[in-house]
């Protein structure tokens, strides 16, 4: 990977309103202080915080409260029902208004095979990639989190002020669906008014190419046991496996009603299930055949250390399967004996994870709805089946204008981004764009990967350039119109979508 | 439960040989040395000896080894490829030689709830059944173990010498299938003659009833795991659940494969494997018929903690399915994230531990050929399929000597036993009716349950009616004609079940 750090003023098609003299200086002070910001970086991802697990969730709140007040901002720690919301102001007197929308918390580590221990925080030259910080929340979402509080830094110390006041909402249960989001965005609506959301990611691939991701897919999280009871089955307690011969088994009841969920093809076969998955808008369309035309299959595979796709499928095909296609994924599934050894053993229950993302329009309630019946309908009404939390999809269109100061962002760095008209992945960008009627965007450049994965990582030198793309994107977003922006989010989501989200 | 703990005289159809006197001196013997008895069964349960994950087997054997020197005789600790085998001998100068085979190590306790601690060995007023030693191992088995070291004991005391000279085997890998227990016999076949074999065993039920099993099912145990590779799928490690909008679930791919293997009735669905399953011999039928008579399927229902069968059967029917066919059991499955919290994760690997029990005549290696034939069928070839370990049914008739003896032996305490054409769990005891050309026979007054399963208990005062049962079932024993059981055994064994074993 080679980068060209500086920003060219050549790229863009229309020249931005912003002194470059200011950008240049604000990159000079990034380069000239960029070992400190990597320790801040290090020093956040060095802080566990695993929701999941309740680990070292305070202190990591904490830690980036402090830090929106080192930086010059007001924070504060908002309880919810859940892990708190860290809140954050910074008041610069300017007429446009960004929320920061990002998360304090990662997935476990507990399980994994890691090659430094994941909450170390060690640089290390990491497969093909160079130095990189090799830790859990190096890329999702700890490392952006960090460079975008040192950019925002660098900016006030070179510029005196930010280009745009900015609001932080950064939330500890993102990696739990964002359960209390929805309840602090309502409880504190009033003070959330903003102009656009921006979340911080590094999203140029591998091979350095930089990716605009316009939106994410929905996700409806469920968790499902089958025990015994007044069906058959032990009731209680694990009993000896020969009960087996007299007595029905849990667990193949549990995997026979699995089989009819999602067919051998993985394809859901759940009744209804596509009833509202919409082909893509001819917009989508237009997106994906200028993806397709620089989409490279191969750093997919390799990213993800995978031999083959499940479909024989190429380009637009291919893609439109990956984004406009929901499926029903099992996060995992455990019942009975399955440490060392052997143990003859009849379970009394068994559970698996599961989650469906939701691709436009689908809605997280009706598909729970869907799943409910299906259960019925194989008479597995008495299944345990807990929907923990969800969201549906949200997009925004490519000619939305923060979506093109984020595409002028990447120009100006001499990089051409690769526009996908969503990610697989999901966020709660709905909350933004939806509820809060702001029109969202996500990205900058830097390189990282393995999210949600033994030796997550990102690239040291990515997050130097991270900073600089967050800057320059800050100027970018300034120099939109806000009447624009402010008065379509909900057009905006529509003319992406396909009909009322 | 009100037991009468005196042998009787009137009931045996015929008068046995051995002397009445020494019988009741060795009672009141038991009965006075009975706290001292009951402090090494608990010494014994307090031992954790855990084959499956290697905790505690060295102190375990030893305290087994240690425990035969204390009652008179020779012990030493053979190594095996795996766990060592407690070998011993108590030479006696007697016509008769009964081998006792045992086992040293217990199921493993991780994930159960217990309202004791597992290896306590507490003593606790227990369900409706008065004081009981509540621990792993207190009915599976070295609590029969330690009653039958310390009946041993309490004859040579009172009588100077046991009615037979007695070999002890016993090993410390019956929870994981005996693996090595073939190498052992193999190894040491020169010295393991002998006239018959004995397992210890609580084998009254709740109610009191006594229970005499003729026979085990064999089985077979396998472990199968599917993992991402060429055919698809994350190769390496579990990557991010949105990719499997894209790349292949091994997940999916494993409940698939495995809902073709039996059927949502469970009835296994692998081509063959009924082909050498036997209706059950005209013997078989007869004491089908007779259990039927007195086989209370409630008490099997509350033992369990089971509503219902998984057949609408009742009688003879329920039972001939129960033993006489075979299952394919999933003792426990796992793959992915089972911990708290939600990870959206797109696992590389699931795991399941299954296992077969085996009917008169299917042989393991068959068995073992059709589930790989299978699975090839399937598409499933490669998935990574371990047999542990494994061995064939083994069934003693009814009217072979060594049967009759333990059925006078009930019948002395006042008790008509209930006869089972076989248990349907496994034992190897095909190593000593069909390679050692041995009779066997198991079992012996007492109660315990909950077996693989928490709370494992055995009642206090069932190990004293164990004792004198066992001291009485080796008179009986002694009085039986060798000739006639050491001949035919192999005919025993194929007299029970049908065709060649």
């Amino acid at each position: 990977m080679d980068e060209t750090d500086g920003p060219e003023t050549g790229h863009g098609k229309r020249e931005t309103v912003t002194a470059m003299i200011d950008l240049r200086s604000i990159d000079a002070f990034i380069d000239d202080h960029f070992n400190a910001h990597l320790e801040r970086m290090r020093a956040f991802v060095r802080q566990p915080s695993i929701s999941g697990e309740g680990v070292g969730m305070t202190e990591m709140a904490d830690l980036v409260a402090q830090t929106i007040r080192e930086i010059g901002g007001t924070s504060e720690i908002v309880p919810t029902s859940g892990w708190p919301v860290v809140y954050g102001e910074l008041h610069e007197g300017r007429p446009q208004t960004l929320l920061l929308y990002g998360m304090y918390d990662v997935q476990p580590v507990a399980g994994e095979a890691w090659t430094v221990p994941p909450f170390g925080g060690e640089v290390i030259d990491f497969e093909d990639l160079g130095p990189c910080v090799v830790s859990r929340g190096a890329t999702n979402q700890k490392g952006p989190l960090a460079g975008l509080l040192s950019a925002l830094q660098s900016i006030r110390t070179v510029a005196g002020r930010l280009p745009v006041n900015v609001k932080f909402v950064v939330e500890g249960e993102e990696e739990l669906g964002s359960r209390h989001l929805p309840e602090f965005i309502d409880r504190q609506r009033d003070r959330l008014s903003a102009d656009g959301t921006y979340f911080a990611a590094f999203s140029q691939d591998r091979t350095g190419k930089p990716i605009l991701w316009l939106g994410v897919k929905g996700i409806v999280f469920f968790e499902m046991t089958c025990r015994g009871g007044g069906w058959g089955g032990p009731a209680t307690r694990g009993i000896h496996g020969s009960q087996g011969a007299w007595i029905a088994s849990p667990v193949w009841r549990m995997l026979h009603a699995m089989a009819t969920m999602a067919g051998p093809d993985e394809r859901i076969r759940i009744d209804g299930i596509y009833d509202r998955v919409h082909a893509p808008s001819p917009e989508d369309e237009a997106v994906l055949a200028a993806l397709a035309e620089t989409f490279d299959p191969s750093v997919t595979l390799r990213s993800n250390d995978v031999r083959r796709f499940k479909y024989d499928l190429r380009g637009v095909e291919l893609l439109r399967r990956y984004l406009f296609e929901p499926i029903l994924n099992i996060d995992g599934i455990a019942g009975g004996h399955f440490g060392p050894g052997t143990k003859t053993l009849l379970p009394h229950e068994i559970t698996a994870k599961m989650h469906v993302r939701l691709v436009p329009d689908m809605e997280p309630e009706d598909v729970r709805e869907k799943i409910v019946a299906h259960l019925a309908r194989i008479g597995c009404a008495d299944f345990d089946v807990r929907f923990e939390e969800g969201y549906p999809w949200a997009k925004m269109s490519p000619s939305a204008p923060i979506s093109q100061a984020m595409i002028r962002t990447f120009r100006s760095f001499g990089r051409e981004p690769e526009v996908w008209p969503n990610i697989a992945g999901s966020a709660p960008f709905y909350l933004f764009s939806r509820v809060l009627q702001q029109p969202f965007t996500m990205g900058g450049l830097g390189h990282g990967g393995r999210a949600h994965s033994p030796n997550e990582y990102a690239t040291v030198d990515g997050l130097r350039r991270f900073e600089k793309s967050v800057a320059r994107f800050l100027y970018e977003f300034a120099s939109s119109e806000p009447s624009s922006t402010v008065s379509s989010p909900q057009r905006a989501d529509q003319s992406a979508g396909a009909g009322a989200p």
